[in-house]
């Protein structure tokens, strides 16, 4: 009887040509499936299934997958066998024996997302892979004032990139926060919602920072909600900023906004 | 007339082999110069001088450098321009035209370094280039209470790597110091003296953590003045944890400290 294990991942998505397996790429998915693989003692190759995407730059601060093994190992076992055999770049967190109607993709009730920003003319060069970059001015403020259009449920069909495969763009954020820290001279946003559109994070960030530079109008989601047209938002703030914080399984996720 | 300007600068040492132009390597001073001759209209090739080398996979906070050109450029104008040349992982931060009495090597009088160690038994994924790493038990109040036998002059023919080519091991520490982040989960030393040797840093650092594991004695410092050998103290710290902080010229650093 097979055990089924979630764990809970963070990797540096620098060197990854994103989650999902492709062929001739590194992805984080063909790296884990290599990992459990050896600890498998199963004839059929064992498969990693993610929560969802990330695209090729973006970091996970808390990705979820699963996978079942034949054999039956600890879950600490787990964590430190895996992170005995992966690359620097990709650590397990937390491993944990779940019951077999648990999926990390179609199970899930909601992600945050954080979003680095840094200012300033030049990049710091510490900084070139781990934050997107705004060199023109932001009154933050104004980006305050406009992030209560962003909660709520909304159609943003004007947030998403071409390639999208969902059905439906309505989509539900919970929480939306965006935090000066002068120290590091960052802008720092974080989402909360029940699912993402392809690039969408991404995409809203630009259309923020534009606000806060005083190019577009405090309130004008609103408006990007009625048009539905990707051409009145497109831009695409870089890969490079983006961290999947965490995944939300059952409801517990309310206890912890 | 030539004039000479003094540049600070950042650097991401990670993808670099160390400061020194090496053949067939992708060093600082060989990415510096590249740019530094875009700028310069004289037929001479136009050196970079640095303050010293880092080696490969040292960051730099504050480097110091000069060069001559004979174009006059305004300090601005440097910073602006050089950025706009270099690849993203280094940075200019400053310029500043200096009498040519001024040298980056020759007229330094004190060196600053930071050195960070992550704990916890896996390395993060976000630091693996950027700090060392030190999976032992640690108690900060063992290392604290060894700092006091780091600062003054000493010579430290024990902390030496071979390929030295000093004349004199003896140099005097202004101050050394440990702070726990607790936070961050990191033990970051910071080391201010009038020049260090070859993997002096690296080396002290080593033997400062077997300190505070417990394994070296909190007063090890003044049996390892003494006997002058390497052999006793083996370790090297990695070289991702170490950053050049700042270079000092003059006296002026007394009023920083």
């Amino acid at each position: 009887m097979s055990k089924r294990y979630k764990i809970t991942i963070a990797y540096d998505g620098t060197n990854f040509a994103g989650f999902q397996s492709q062929p001739q790429q590194r992805t984080v998915q063909t790296v884990l499936e290599a990992a459990v693989n050896k600890m498998s003692t199963a004839a059929d190759f064992v498969h990693v299934f993610g929560s969802g995407r990330t695209d090729a730059g973006v970091h996970a601060l808390g990705q979820v997958a699963h996978f079942d093994l034949e054999n039956e190992i600890p879950e600490q076992g787990i964590v430190n066998g895996l992170n005995s055999i992966l690359p620097l770049d990709i650590q397990i967190l937390a491993a944990q024996v779940v019951p077999t109607s648990f999926h990390a993709r179609f199970t899930t009730h909601a992600k945050s997302y954080v979003y680095r920003v840094s200012r300033g003319r030049f990049v710091d060069p510490f900084k070139r892979f781990y934050t997107g970059h705004y060199k023109y001015p932001l009154d933050v403020k104004l980006i305050k004032a406009a992030l209560p259009d962003v909660i709520g449920e909304h159609d943003f069909s004007s947030f998403v990139a071409a390639g999208s495969q969902a059905r439906s763009h309505v989509r539900t954020i919970y929480q939306a926060t965006v935090t000066e820290n002068p120290t590091s001279n960052e802008v720092v946003f974080e989402f909360c919602g029940n699912g993402f559109l392809y690039n969408q994070v991404r995409i809203m960030v630009a259309a923020l920072l534009e606000i806060g530079n005083g190019r577009r109008p405090v309130h004008d989601f609103l408006r990007l909600y009625e048009v539905k047209d990707r051409n009145e938002c497109r831009q695409t703030a870089p890969a490079s900023g983006l961290y999947l914080k965490k995944v939300y399984y059952n409801d517990d996720w309310l206890k912890n906004v």
